[in-house]
């Protein structure tokens, strides 16, 4: 499931309508360039008939450099009307992590970035309070702090905004961080923003779910990733998990149990979203594991 | 967790205001009365200030005759104002099924029943369609087809409750019955309905709960046992368990898997029921497993 | 996941040693014969450089009758040195059940092919006790008891053969049997019988699994669905699942908890058997779900 | 679950053969010195006949000084001939991590320790590799480095060993420490070594777990955490989890989920531990969550 650490890779992720010919055809260019395969995975969505594709294949041999592979694949492309991007297993995209004053994601993903498993670059974190700064240090990633209050919001995400341009950032994860983006914000990141939410959604959508968890009497406690979008806790979802409760749990119980949830899915989306493992479709994920 | 099987035991469930001495003066009851404690499990739970006990002891040298119980134990039940009801391992609760079109919750409880692994009489099955007339006599159980139709729905629930009445029903199943049962219905065996709801509660309430997780794109589909109370799909939680499913799983597929899941978490709840194991306290349960 | 109901398919299942141009190849054929692929999942091995290949298409306007396939497909096979198998979803293989005493496995097999869940025709059942007579005949479904003692036990298993060859049996499915098969047995069917085994097998290989892992102190039991092969509990596994314990359970409880597994567990191996998801490759399984 | 944060609690962990009058005489005994007992757990083991209790009290009106309990208690203690032990909840015990080059279970009881969920002292950390002194240094605990060749191996334990001794330690957790210990390094913290092995014990004994997983093709890859004893890989199992696997996982991808599963599995065993919830019979543990 992971990348081939010794070889470089190339990952092309397709959707368009489906018809016949669409694998052979991929298939076929990709020989016709003297690229192996290592992976293939295509599936049909039956309601809206879509094709959906991940190809992973090896680059040695491969005869087109990586940035004239547009120009080579666009005939296709144009001929079966598709959506379709490309990447290579060597690159890194650049990740910005946003967090407020819970720091375990934040700990987690930069563990897990320092040990190998998220191949990217973080070039920053921000938060709007300054206690994840020694943090930050540890791992030696720049830190900013834009405090936000209700009559700075505007400013204060305008300065997100700018350190993220200034960065070049492809992706951006909000590691528990509790503040609402504005539409403009997320209108600037589509489908390039990942949430984790506590609870398994669609239950307990909004403020302190395992609050609400722990009051209605629910037997599993669960999280969730998901790309943001305008409509808050219902962007199309990544990953979830559950975990089993009683009722010796407490509300404090219910927290500490769902960190380790929320830090391993959120975790898996961020990998995957790098990995180019996730193509979406209408409001919906798949994901070629 | 299951009976002794060579012992008759008995099970005290008791409720009341957390105070001081409470298991003390439980504890000194039984043994002053010979009795051997098998199980004891207690909780105090700290939001009501309420403690819930659940109690089990060898019925081999007890000097109280099951009968004269609870003119012994009045005295120590009035002095803390417990809720408390006892139970002989021995007695098998009378228990009636009701079913739709769908089999497979009948068919497993039949089956479990058979092998023992429900200890209770199941003295009738009732259902608005003729479909499950063959298993029901498959396993010996007497079946009464009630059809409903909207002009009819009164008469029909009264048909029912009349033949509840009649075996002296003490629990009702509903193993995926799609009908609404009413308020009347519902007030006559309170905490005594057990229902399957195919979704992790509250998470898709209401109809085609499938098409529901479908649709949102979730990646886990679940199911809920729970009583029965005038609020749908609000009464409180039994047991819930989920699986694991991908863009690859249709609808069909969801249905599918979610049998499966519908199966063990009605049957467990239905078992613990049974097996005086749920403590009801507010809107939830403690399940003394 | 399931195979599209509506519309036939043909599954085609490779295995060869990995080159460049495979998938192309494949997906040439198919396209030049005007099918569409609904389903195409592809994985190479790294170990033994083996590529392994899942193709699901459309047979409607497929131009190759399907007793033709082989003919034209040889050319293709030749050249890479493919291990391949075609089937067509309105094909339903021919499956033997065999059972000794317990019939939870059984019972639950029968009650998923009801209900169109196991695409397959059930012939015969076979058993060396005669309790599962009543079940069999509920299903309408031929059973033939094979009493098996020390002494006439190479007899029992000759009429068994002789009663799966006169059925034309392609599948054989051990559902709790309780008896070693004997090396002629297994050599007869190779890759073609499925037994489930009520341990997380490579633990507690061997009698009384559940006895093993109650006195071993394990915190949860499995399951292990896989190929019978000549060597006891070491054939490929096809499908594992477990369940928590605690020291409340006794080895009834293990028991108990443990048919629900092995339920699970045998019925998904026997499902991704049946609609060809399952490529052995060495002594391991890829499952194309 | 957790200690109730607020006030201060005694726990009671007793096991002595079962009698009549056992709990009711505990019970008294604590509410004769005016305790609220919080949380009563009992369990009887039918095989041993031995009887199992936890029972969490409310410090708050106790009469007895804690120095005094083991006095006032020893009357009962001799009567039963009971294995006890007594703790309070704001009693830190002395931990001890060693841990050799892979350092993600380290990495996670640090980060957990500091925010609150282990209750304990982490004196030292020590290795026999250097690489930990960063995060140790982090975390601001003293980190020894006791390099170990087969020449030196007995003096690296004797240092090992003072180290322990001076800092008054009672819990040794081995985070993935990679050496054997000796039998006199565990005859001198009886039960109270914790180590985890990355497999669902007692499959895959010994070196190389997650290849050995890899190579028999399982579906799940599991962890277990254990007390040390003389016999490798076989003292009582305190907790073991799972996560599945399939063929696209190669062995590294087997090591990386396994990462997440060894982190869990190890720290709620050591939570336990330090919790006083865990109670040791025969070679099992009863886990009173």
């Amino acid at each position: 499931m992971t990348y081939t650490k010794e070889k470089p890779t190339a990952v092309l992720l397709i959707t368009c309508p489906d018809r016949q010919g669409l694998v052979a055809t991929v298939a076929d260019f990709v020989y016709a360039h003297h690229a192996n395969i290592l992976h293939a995975d295509e599936h049909t969505d039956p309601d809206s008939n879509l094709f959906l594709m991940r190809l992973e294949w090896d680059l040695d041999g491969f005869d087109i450099a990586f940035a004239q592979f547009a120009q080579h694949f666009a005939p296709i492309a144009d001929r079966f009307g598709m959506c379709w991007r490309v990447a290579q297993s060597t690159h890194r995209p650049r990740v910005a992590i946003l967090v407020s004053r819970l720091d375990h994601c934040l700990a987690d993903l930069l563990y897990r970035h320092r040990i190998g498993e998220l191949r990217c670059h973080i070039p920053l974190i921000i938060s709007n309070h300054p206690d994840a700064s020694r943090l930050a240090e540890f791992y030696n990633i720049p830190f900013y702090c834009t405090p936000i209050a209700p009559e700075n919001k505007r400013e204060a995400e305008a300065q997100q905004l700018k350190l993220l341009a200034e960065h070049d950032i492809q992706l951006v994860v909000l590691a528990r961080y509790m503040q609402i983006l504005s539409q403009d914000f997320i209108g600037r990141y589509p489908n390039q923003i990942i949430n984790i939410h506590h609870s398994f959604l669609p239950a307990f959508i909004g403020a302190k779910p395992y609050h609400q968890s722990y009051n209605r009497g629910v037997k599993l406690v669960g999280a969730t990733s998901h790309y943001v979008t305008e409509m808050l806790d219902e962007g199309p979802i990544i990953e979830q998990d559950i975990i089993r409760i009683s009722h010796r749990d407490t509300r404090e119980d219910l927290i500490q149990k769902g960190r380790d949830l929320e830090r391993m899915v959120l975790s898996r989306a961020v990998r995957w979203h790098i990995e180019n493992r996730i193509l979406l479709y209408g409001s919906k994920t798949a994901i070629f594991s």
